[in-house]
């Protein structure tokens, strides 16, 4: 039961996170195929970027979900069209759930490498936004994730608060659920009170 | 005997590789030895995310060829400059050949790994594209694998082929030249007849 | 004694790569926490590629150090603001021992993998280099490294140092030193006197 839920908001996540992906891809004289990609690079490549550095095989390697819920995006994206914009609140919703999930599932994989846990909220972050940055660069745009709104910070937020849990013995599984809705409530109120980091000033050099 | 025919279907791929991306870096104002890296990492760079997500050393580590084949291919262009341009056919078919190839490669080592068939033809897939992918990414481009032509489909239909061979039991020989054949043939016939995916149409958001 | 100095060149240089990554973000309308990750990725980057084509750990997985660094940089950058100006030459030089410094660790750490020397000079022109080419394509510019000054070349004749001075039998300590060296005084004094590659003049095809 508790699997079975965990796989359904992985689902729902991966894809928010492609649909992001498509969207974004169908601003740039992109192809089927391009935008297939894009989509699938933006679900998975946190993930991948986190499996290389642990050094163990690539989740989606050994999993085709992703392969196809990328699919059922980019089929949805040509389907629905404009009406998608309907469902944009709801998007927002997955892709926040998602960054959750993936956080904190970054976050569990690390652990059990034996990472001291300012390295596992790393990876747990690596895990939650370096997709959308790939997008990003293929997109070849400055990553969004540098430039506006609360994102990388609730991840961080949701890993200290994940190792706080840990700390005081709290039970793996709440551990867990409590740090995805850290991750995700900090999103929300972000995004609604327009929270977000200062600028950079730029430095007057030659 | 067959060995020396892929080493030199795999120099002349590489070969054509790095011309492809010293001639687009001319166009970029950057020194010989940007043209020569933007080279090479076309020539390598598929392979080398192939080993990186399969765990193995990569292929270019151990072996100095490609450095040598990508210093002759900036050797040519600096040479024969506008000349090169009349060798723009052969410098297609060489390229085609590459992608064939390289697409092969990286399925039949994937297929050693145990992965599954899909899995298998992405990292076929990757070999053959991605170099191409980081080359436009360096020069500040949008991908042109996503954007035009029938390119990554070409190689995904000759991993395909190269399963439905497996399956019907062929020799690995054949199984590996008519999926390379595959891999050709369908670009060749989509170049010359013009044949691409559809553009997605921009989503009107806000 | 010896290690301590390694280590404060070490700290010297991470922090000079990490404020040139910073400064260059400041451009961008990037707000801090993206400032930061820029930064880090500038200092790090290179011996991350490294250690993932090494297959070993990527360095700052074990050690906190570069966080702790690239956080004092971030600090310095908004404190200090444009008096940061007067500090130009300063950093250029910490920068420079940096490169030097980061070159002959990346030789050193491949040497013991066994790889040919040839392969073990790309391995420490990576790890010296590669930070910044991630900053730039990160911020959506053409790398630096393809377009001006002696850098790269500067670790590759740092490296070949190395191995000459390693073929006639000095001792390791000094032959590291020396190769450093090598690589500081080239830069230094491609920058003094504007020495450059010949620039890529483009082809011109239809």
């Amino acid at each position: 039961m508790e699997i079975n839920l965990t796989l359904i908001l992985d689902l729902l996540g991966t894809f928010a996170f492609a649909v992001s992906g498509i969207r974004l891809a169908s601003k740039k004289e992109i192809d089927w195929f391009g935008a297939f990609v894009i989509g699938l690079v933006t679900s998975i490549g946190g993930g991948t970027l986190r499996d290389l550095l642990l050094d163990v095989t690539p989740f989606w390697m050994t999993n085709h979900t992703y392969f196809l819920t990328t699919a059922a995006a980019l089929a949805a994206v040509l389907i629905f069209k404009e009406k998608l914009l309907k469902w944009n609140n709801t998007l927002f919703i997955f892709d926040t759930i998602g960054l959750g999930l993936f956080t904190i599932v970054g976050i569990t994989k690390s652990v059990n490498t034996g990472l001291s846990f300012g390295v596992c909220i790393a990876m747990g972050t690596i895990t939650g936004t370096v997709g959308g940055v790939i997008r990003d660069i293929l997109l070849n745009e400055v990553p969004l994730l540098f430039k506006k709104d609360i994102y990388a910070l609730a991840c961080i937020a949701g890993g200290l608060v994940y190792f706080g849990w840990i700390y005081i013995n709290i039970t793996q599984n709440i551990t867990e659920v409590i740090g995805a809705l850290t991750v995700i409530i900090i999103r929300l109120i972000a995004v609604k009170y327009h929270i977000h980091l200062p600028q950079m000033k730029p430095i007057q050099s030659k």
